[in-house]
């Protein structure tokens, strides 16, 4: 499959052509065009192991754009499958990549007025793409939709209703480099993906901090708008907001003359009148204080973000450097990572000194011993916006069919130690009513869970008794404990939170409070008829059409004997409207991306 | 000393009057005064063991400013020795709490466009109280005093050169409090504030976070305005800047209409509808969503702060709870930390549940072998205020003296296993030339000093060997190695940087990089003369009128045979244009807060 890629943003075009066979993905073409000014711009062609750069005669992106098929039929490129194009702003209608229509268009545009800058230029390349190659599917691809996981804790602003009901919320961009960098690292360190909590920090003109807590975007460091967060090229990174009403007082400066500012006047730029880390770096040794300072204030940015992350994750596995400065800089990222050797980070600063990417390498370059890995990678962001385009082409839907759904509500599974402390020691648990799954049962007993806001009273217990206890909560009960459970899979109970468990003979303070990661149990004769294998991430809707509403991330768990049936909690069902059962079906194609990446 | 305190907000007068003696200071008298509206307000008066509430006829806050000498003579308190004021913004003119005079009244006006709500009321208490107790000293407490000491790097702002210059910069609020709750946990937990990283979590109806360095405010949440950092009652906390310009375009807001909303609209008001925590706690128990994610939202970015605040400090000790909601809500707590059992914190669920603040206990939370301490203390901001405004009325000037002043090169201490790998085994440095301290000598060998980016040759060796290798540089230094030493008293050297060390005979990568913190050599007979003590902090004035510069924070040594010479470094002497000796003398007063509060 051969996919032409169309990354343009308002000063720069870069085209690239890969063919993609399966998970194997070549560049066998690259051109670049920019400073466009007097009716011509600079290029640079790579194709079979040739360079070729200089001035060509195109005035602007829309005329550089249309001159492509005459420079792929000089080059005697074949047809193409579709193209793939970079739409920075995707703003909460798409979540993943999508062949465009006229109406996907229309929405895009009406996504302008979150990135005024960005998605015109991409929209203009849609657009000419569309004439030039009429017929061919036209995919999007969004910086926004890695982080449509973040969870609203991570992309709400504590500002006014009427604000957040007309879309002001955090986004986050650069999604894709922070995609393709996460699998590349799990690849490099040889664990999967859901295993590892990452921190992406994607150091080039522009700059972003992406915390990847087992595969999912949960938070970044870029919002809104590409402005927030880190220090970049000629953007300030953060800012107190009390900046705009002091300079509107101060120099009777209007909203778009700082906002501007803010995008091309300041970061390195105003810090030092360089937007350029290598000039800012030379100038700093030869002992310019604003350099110094720029450097100094870079690295402080990022290293505090690598340190909320961590706590934002509850722990860290690795530290991933990307991004013009992120791969050149071993001073920069030295200068990152000395101080964070409390979170068990150390670099090797022999490996740090010699980073090479050649041939794709992703090295590892902390010290022997140190728990947390860093590595360095180059971002493949034309790379990633094929692939995308590739499984969206291939986005069919798996067997539609439906499955039974199970409302849990709270309950605990007691280890034996748990049974002895909370009963009396030796005490068996009476069998009260099996439950449907082969073997499960609810014991005539009850406990009561206890947190720093209040108690919970009669939750039950579930048999048979386990090697670990685990208690199974809704968000809602956390709130009514005063506990903030992580939403795990069952059985996954490393570092969760501790809650008292009340019986008739003892009490028992006991890590193992969770909310359940929904989840569908099958067998293998089941799962084969419904196209699933064990691990697999599923979207499934469940209820009517008006009411009913899509769950995504829900786990595929195949048990020898398992009876198919999925699992809420009572917060979900409220949230479904169901009352005691119901029937879900799988949702065609919408993980498709997600998981199809995940094995690259 | 009978000291008067007022801290007079835009819509509330709080008064206090303390008895101090020495380090002892006791509160004896407390009003407060709010809610005026038609003509009257609500009062509220603790005097003598007993309480008293209820409708004064104030129409405003002056009124009731004027009518506290006739509440003070129907008390029969005597007469004051000075007043203290709360004053939000001091700018970076106010480093610490100043008898003020009208011209320092007038730079505080001056500040107005920083703090527009507060400044203003604050003055207005000054003036008052200049009229009603003429001749009596007033003193100026600044919430922004504490975090002087915030290095650039956590104060810059990556914008325009112009802005900076106009003085857009952060200064960090909520500074009383954060100072006395980092004294408060010290004492509790019985060990000297200059070896301890503490992270000050204030959540009130204002919230921020500080990080407090061996002493030392190093960053802050709020910023140049007190609306930056955390979600509070009405305040937005952290938003992109880019939302000013979306408002602006899908509204058509103005400035001064969207800061109006970020200062009283916004936070858990803005959120939920009410900015009471309480009452959001209560509503989310019962199953209210945007109350539960309004707590969600609250905590996610407390904790985030505390992970930041850590990695900027390189580890944590403690963490202190303070605030109306830090100090009463137990599951806001331990939703906060709550996943940092990475970074060695752990909480004691029982003792976070009971916790009892009665006679100004400040217990600790943290179970059983928690690396990190956690404390719960009630904020003493009045208190606070009582003792800076004694300390600002005692500080006389210690005798004037001149101090030699040395300028260090880089150079380096090496240990007999370093001159072992550098040099070859058994090889004995050769002493070329003593220097001014007893005993001391600069070797005839040299060695090179390597890192990421780059090398430093011929870097002096000074003998006699030491137990552990320690490298001297300038910042200036660090740069062209592009590695970031911490400035360090000399022996202090744990959790410093690694640098290659290069000698003729091998290589040696070794931890002990530091900028050498400046510091007094002196001996006892010279100390008494000149009244330091040992580990005292001064300030050094060097240079003449008009080059010259004021040295902070410079750490007094006393040996017993050490001569009297002050010791800074290359870059140091640079600015203040040192070329080969100078002398220096200590500056009256001005640390006489920081030293005196250290032992309270």
């Amino acid at each position: 499959m051969r996919i032409l890629v169309i990354n343009c943003g308002s000063s720069s075009l870069k085209v690239g052509i890969f063919e993609i066979d399966g998970p194997q993905a070549t560049e066998t073409f690259k051109a670049t065009y920019d400073r466009f000014e007097q009716g011509r711009c600079s290029y640079k062609i790579v194709y079979g192991g040739k360079s070729d750069a200089g001035d060509a005669p195109y005035a602007d992106i829309s005329t550089a754009l249309m001159a492509l098929p005459a420079i792929f039929a000089e080059h005697e490129i074949g047809a193409f499958n579709a193209v793939g194009h970079r739409i920075v702003h995707g703003g909460e209608r798409f979540r993943i990549s999508t062949i465009l229509d006229a109406k996907m268009i229309d929405t895009i545009e009406s996504l302008t007025p979150l990135a005024p800058l960005h998605n015109p230029a991409n929209l203009l390349a849609v657009r000419i793409a569309t004439e030039v190659w009429p017929g061919l599917p036209q995919v999007a691809v969004f910086d926004t939709a890695f982080h449509a996981t973040n969870p609203p804790r991570a992309t709400t602003y504590a500002v006014p209703k009427a604000w957040r009901e007309a879309g002001l919320r955090r986004f986050g961009f650069h999604g894709t480099s922070h995609k393709y960098v996460a699998f590349r690292a799990a690849e490099e360190i040889g664990e999967p993906l859901r295993d590892l909590r990452i921190v992406s920090v994607h150091l080039g003109n522009g700059a972003s901090v992406c915390a990847i807590n087992r595969g999912e975007s949960i938070d970044t460091s870029m919002g809104m708008t590409p402005i927030e967060g880190l220090v970049m090229g000629t953007r300030s990174g953060d800012v107190d907001p009390g900046l705009f009403g002091f300079l509107a007082r101060q120099f009777g400066l209007a909203i778009g003359q700082i906002e501007h500012a803010l995008y091309n006047e300041s970061g390195l730029k105003g810090l030092t009148g360089s937007s350029d880390m290598r000039t800012v770096e030379d100038r700093a040794a030869s002992g310019e204080a604003d350099s110094q300072l720029a450097i100094e204030i870079f690295a402080y940015r990022t290293r505090k973000y690598i340190g909320a992350y961590a706590a934002a994750m509850g722990g860290l596995d690795a530290v991933v450097f990307t991004g013009g400065i992120g791969e050149n800089s071993a001073s920069m990222r030295r200068r990152i990572c000395d101080g964070l050797e409390f979170m068990g980070l150390r670099l090797d600063h022999d490996r740090n000194q010699s980073v090479d990417l050649g041939g794709h390498a992703a090295p590892q370059i902390q010290a022997y011993g140190s728990r947390v890995r860093v590595i360095v990678t180059e971002t493949a962001e034309q790379l990633m916006i094929a692939r995308e385009t590739a499984v969206a082409l291939a986005g069919k839907a798996p067997a539609m069919d439906t499955i039974p759904v199970a409302v849990s509500a709270r309950h605990v599974h007691l280890s034996r130690g748990a049974v002895d402390a909370l009963f009396g020691a030796g005490y068996q648990l009476t069998q009260s009513a099996p439950l449907r799954q082969p073997g499960q049962w609810a014991a005539a007993e009850r406990l009561t869970l206890e947190g720093p806001k209040g108690q919970i009273d009669r939750v039950a217990i579930l048999g048979p008794e386990r090697k670990r206890t685990q208690i199974e909560i809704s968000r809602t009960d956390g709130f009514a404990l005063g506990i903030d459970p992580p939403v795990r899979d069952s059985g996954k109970l490393e570092g969760t939170p501790i809650v008292r468990l009340i019986g008739p003979v003892g009490n028992l303070d006991t890590d193992g409070l969770i909310i359940a990661a929904r989840h569908i149990h099958t067998n293998p004769h089941d799962a084969a008829r419904l196209g699933l294998t064990d691990g697999m991430i599923v979207d499934v809707h469940i209820g009517d059409e008006e009411r009913g509403l899509v769950f995504g991330k829900t786990m595929i768990r195949v048990g020898p004997d398992s009876l198919t049936e999925m699992h809420i909690d009572t917060d979900e069902a409220n949230a479904a409207d169901i009352r005691f059962q119901a029937e879900g079906s799988l949702v065609p194609g919408l993980r498709a991306v997600a998981v199809a990446t995940d094995e690259p």
